[in-house]
């Protein structure tokens, strides 16, 4: 029931996601009345879906707290519950973040090893996708936090994005400061000397990001929402300047019309449709969120983004992953400790 | 001496600048052997000019410290003390960041009533150029920075931008976010208060900087830093695939044929040597930092910008703000103190 166009958006989001992958079912929890017409219209659905009805809903300006104490039977409780009790594999939301963020962490709870769970996503860069979190789960992170966040990152590049051996960077303020912040500098110790689980690049500035730099950005969630919004904003700059240079003579119209099949492809490379579907990671569970303005487009790529979590393994792998950063970090973390 | 090219690009860019300004003499800072030459072959300079040998210069990875202790000598020491004694009203320098904060802040002092300085640019937007600061000097900042860097940048906007009433928004995480920061928070509070002075516009996110929501965006300079690199690695990735898809075809060839001219205005447009030129506002003098890796005619825009500072009377239109500020925030600042 959450985002702008929900359900309509979701039903039929799920309808592109079930033409792309043959095995799963979907259980949608919301208004039944709303829900039952639209599933009648989504042919890829048929004999793979259930509703289970839920008679409120969080609204998309209630706080957190709000939602952990009134939410239970809403419908973005109600389907939490259910990744809780394992009659669903994954939940995805178009719905209010931060409830979604709160209930998640208080019914599944958290991996074993992780300090707080993160917001990831995929964006694109000049050397292919890559993983950037945290984008604002956690205002402000201490140094094992973003620690954490690069074990997660990095298995989450290798299950999701396929990458052998995924290179970390910690996002940082370059030559322009005067100095780094202590945490990201003393979590850099801890990832240096991590070097056989993490292949750890060092500090990255804001423009390594889009470079492809790195593979896994790391950054508390402040920084990290920032930059993820300024990128769009300066996409959006630029395309509608693009329009406009083209629009004002005979010849750009001319020329746009001619080229307009390859900056159609460009934009489709571009389009942040493609990037739907936000992880929060460091769950023990596995949860989605998506863009609340999104299309069905959009959507059924945060239904493919679930899909591939889960059947990757990914929280099994991080615990793994974690385990083994802990007792190889361990002898020395002693007589240096972490503030 | 500053830069990758220095001192040709330097010389050469004052050459332009001089061209566009009547008034303002030169003084050059550095190798006498080395910019004499260069001196000879630039005409709009020709009596406007005079060398001030320096047998040093800061190096581009000298600790800020180092350059206090033993920079005095340099090209950039001796260049600050010419404004400290009144022999220049301003410098520009494409050197060492950290250096030229640390010793101009050390030499010149702050304005009174100033915290900390701040690094501040001027950015394109879909509305015309903004100002955002702080770009770095500070990495953790309280609420009274980011007060005084709202202050700082809206008498910038008004002076050099030219807008009458500018509107200025603190950056902060958006909806992902849980909470925002606190130190945010309270910025906000003394910044609604001050009405009278500062058209506040309240929270900006990430995509508003670039959409032209306000005229000042403010935060400290970590996130500034991050946020400003992130849009340079935008654009260019986003020029990138614009090129790649026009060669892919020959109707794209053909097209970008046609429509050159119209693209080579927008790359005019958004061509970051357009934008050079940060101030290192709050300090008592007129302080701007080029870009090391620019060309002369990013720095002449670098010279503009700190001539237009100077005529403007930027530093006393921020003491008289700043006192204005204070008068009228002192009688509700008792109940309420700012963390």
């Amino acid at each position: 029931m959450g985002g702008d166009d929900a359900p309509a958006i979701v039903i039929r989001g799920a309808n592109q996601a079930a033409g792309r992958h043959a095995a799963p079912r979907f259980l949608f929890f919301g208004d039944q009345d709303a829900v039952r017409p639209l599933l009648a219209q989504a042919p890829a659905l048929a004999g793979r879906a259930d509703i289970v009805h839920a008679e409120t809903v969080i609204a998309g300006d209630a706080k957190p707290g709000w939602a952990l104490r009134r939410g239970r039977r809403s419908s973005m409780g109600l389907a939490i519950q259910a990744v809780k009790e394992g009659r669903a594999d994954a939940v995805v939301s178009a719905g209010n973040t931060g409830a979604l963020m709160a209930m998640a962490k208080y019914s599944l709870g958290m991996l074993p090893g992780i300090s707080r769970p993160a917001i990831a996503a995929i964006l694109p860069s000049r050397r292919g996708a890559i993983v950037c979190l945290d984008l604002g789960a956690n205002i402000e992170c201490d140094a094992n936090n973003l620690v954490d966040f690069a074990v997660m990152g990095a298995l989450f590049a290798q299950t999701v994005l396929g990458r052998a051996d995924p290179t970390v960077g910690l996002l940082t303020a370059g030559p322009f400061a005067q100095e780094d912040r202590d945490v990201v500098q003393d979590a850099a110790r801890v990832l240096a000397r991590a070097d056989r689980q993490i292949a750890f690049h060092g500090f990255i500035e804001g423009h390594d990001i889009m470079a492809g730099t790195v593979d896994v950005v790391v950054s508390d969630g402040f920084t990290g929402n920032v930059a993820l919004k300024m990128a769009e904003g300066s996409l959006r700059l630029y395309a509608g300047w693009l329009r406009e240079s083209l629009s004002t003579s005979w010849r750009g119209r001319f020329g746009y019309g001619l080229a307009r099949g390859a900056l159609r492809a460009m934009r489709t490379r571009i389009d942040p449709r493609r990037y739907n579907g936000a992880m929060l990671l460091g769950l023990n569970g596995t949860v989605v969120k998506s863009h609340g303005g999104i299309d069905s487009f959009g959507f059924a790529k945060a239904l493919d983004v679930a899909i591939e979590m889960h059947s990757g393994n990914v929280n099994h792998r991080i615990i793994d992953a974690l385990d083994r950063l802990h007792e190889s970090s361990q002898p020395q973390r002693e007589p240096a400790p972490i503030a």
